[in-house]
């Protein structure tokens, strides 16, 4: 088996999401011409007077950013869902529409903006944990929010536009479709076997150890099988437990130690601030029975040959599935290499 | 409705796809301090004595191109999918991996390294249009190929890595999730309504005239419903036809003039040529009945402000679903503008 999948053409299942990817090892041979993103090698302040994200700052909207010491949560100014009690439904059945409100917030994880998480000692990272988990409580315990996407942008080439270390949370009424569909394979899963997806795949890894890269006593970081982006990881809990809230008091610390290690070994790899874009799925807060979900942080990081070498996702994968060239074992084994 | 659409969050549905996108039309006052692309400015000369693609040149495997004189087409020296007899398939159900064997080509839309679709004639586009038929006609007649892929990458922010105009086929064993998806929605309309899902979609469009763009006798191009990406468009034959090669000897010119339309509109709205990823959705090869299908041309251009600003399909994007800023009507009104 593992030489096959090594050296020729194939395609991998994603278990969550039920879709392909196809997977060309023998391609990473292919010269590079193309677009190389630029590298900002820059050491940045731990105050810019310019950054509306730094304490005491002021905000587009006016606002005077409070002397916060750890974590500091704000509505986004621009936030792409508004709040509202609207309920518009378009009446053809080839033209559809819906209403679809919410609320978007910012996370500073640290008021020192030179840092980012792979800097932050593990006590810090604990604390945007916590705050993850009151904000996913307290945003889910809402009437109108049924789904609560906690999710980073880092880096220029992610779209991130204040490198202070931040995240995003979008908060909204109906299930998102990448959402929808690890829904479903989980639910399915869940009625058949009575045991959690993500748990089960989970002995099967640990029991094969190509694709993982560390693992403490509550959580694993790996590449999935099914990996679409050349260094993609995924941190699982061991236990089945379906959202961030579930994670045993004493247990943070173990979730913070997973994010720190697979944060720095990333800078290390192409010795850069890694780009990414990392979110954390986790069951749904619109009140059903979710008992199958098994919450899991996935990271998705462009970066394919150098610190400027990005892979595309052009073409092909936007018109017939995703492709990568490296294999989901090469990259655990660089990445583990780095530990 | 229409002030509700313009105005608020909302959700549409891809009937394609299945899915849904977010529109935040609220959101384009949100100032914008992230990542530029760069501007390539500089006018390319007919023939680069560096581009493996003019005509003459030597390829990285030692070919030489030879004098063509429209369209050249040959195997991807660096083909994603291997063409063999192989066989393969893991047996865990949670770890899934099958065989996808395939074959690649390039095809120079002309030997004029300074065009590009934009700068052709119609007479010269007619060519690709004619050489995509036959691509599309002798591999898709192999057993092993059930479908085919044709697309191009073009600019250097769609991971293109050389200018001379050029897109590419894909042809493979099985059939991709994009094109899995469109095979179902169309199959069970198709099913329901005894006629296509496009054509009555199209009848909707052109009755409504919001998101047309162009139309001739036999084509419309327009901003559908659904689209994702800032200035998406689509060309769609106005009778059902299954495939390309289906087009009426007569209408390839006016498939010819819709490409030829949309291309150089495009290069007007930033005044630069307008990057994109194309590609064509069509029938699957693969002889079972595939008469639901209504073959289509889609655009999915990156850039949202300005020659050099693009939306970012990132954290939100990734882990929940797409999210755009302006309407599609609010663009299709920018495009038609420029006609
Ligand atoms: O085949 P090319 O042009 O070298 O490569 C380009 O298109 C391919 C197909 O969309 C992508 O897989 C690559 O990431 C992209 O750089
Ligand atoms: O909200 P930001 O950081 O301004 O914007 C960034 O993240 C959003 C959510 O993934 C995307 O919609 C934007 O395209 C991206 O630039």
């Amino acid at each position: 088996m593992e030489d096959y999948l090594q050296n020729a053409s194939h395609k991998r299942f994603n278990i969550l999401t039920e879709e392909w990817v196809l997977v060309s090892p023998h391609r990473t041979k292919r010269p590079w011409q193309g677009q190389e993103e630029e590298l900002s090698t820059s050491k940045r302040p731990s105050y810019d007077p310019n950054c509306y994200l730094c304490a005491g700052n002021k905000r587009a909207n006016g606002e005077v950013n409070p002397n916060y010491e750890d974590v500091f949560i704000f509505k986004n100014d621009f936030a792409a869902l508004t709040h509202g009690k609207e309920n518009y439904k378009t009446d053809h059945k080839l033209i559809k529409a819906e209403t679809e409100t919410g609320i978007c917030k910012v996370v500073c994880f640290s008021p020192d903006h030179s840092k980012s998480l792979a800097q932050m000692s593990i006590r810090e990272i604990e604390k945007v944990i916590n705050a993850w988990q009151r904000e996913y409580k307290n945003l889910g315990k809402k009437d109108s929010i049924n789904y609560v996407q906690i999710f980073e942008n880092k880096g220029e080439v992610m779209g991130c536009s204040n490198p202070h270390p931040h995240g995003q949370i979008w908060s909204q009424s109906s299930l998102p479709n990448e959402v929808l569909k690890k829904d479903r394979s989980q639910f399915n899963y869940f009625s058949e076997e009575s045991s959690s997806l993500l748990e089960d795949y989970l002995k099967q890894e640990i029991k094969l150890k190509k694709r993982i890269i560390f693992e403490n006593e509550a959580f694993v970081v790996l590449i999935p099988f099914w990996a679409i982006w050349p260094y993609e990881t995924m941190i699982i809990p061991k236990a089945h437990q379906t959202d961030i809230c579930k994670i045993p008091v004493a247990e943070t610390v173990l979730f913070a130690e997973a994010i720190s290690v697979i944060t720095k070994v990333y800078d290390k790899l192409f010795n850069c601030s890694f780009p990414y874009s990392s979110g954390i799925h986790q069951s749904p807060t619109d009140k059903a029975n979710n008992e199958h979900w098994h919450w899991h942080m996935s990271f998705y990081p462009p970066l394919l040959r150098s610190a400027t070498v990005k892979k595309f996702m052009v073409g092909y994968e936007m018109f017939a599935s995703p492709q990568r060239d490296i294999t989901a074992e090469a990259a655990a084994e660089s990445l583990r290499y780095l530990l």
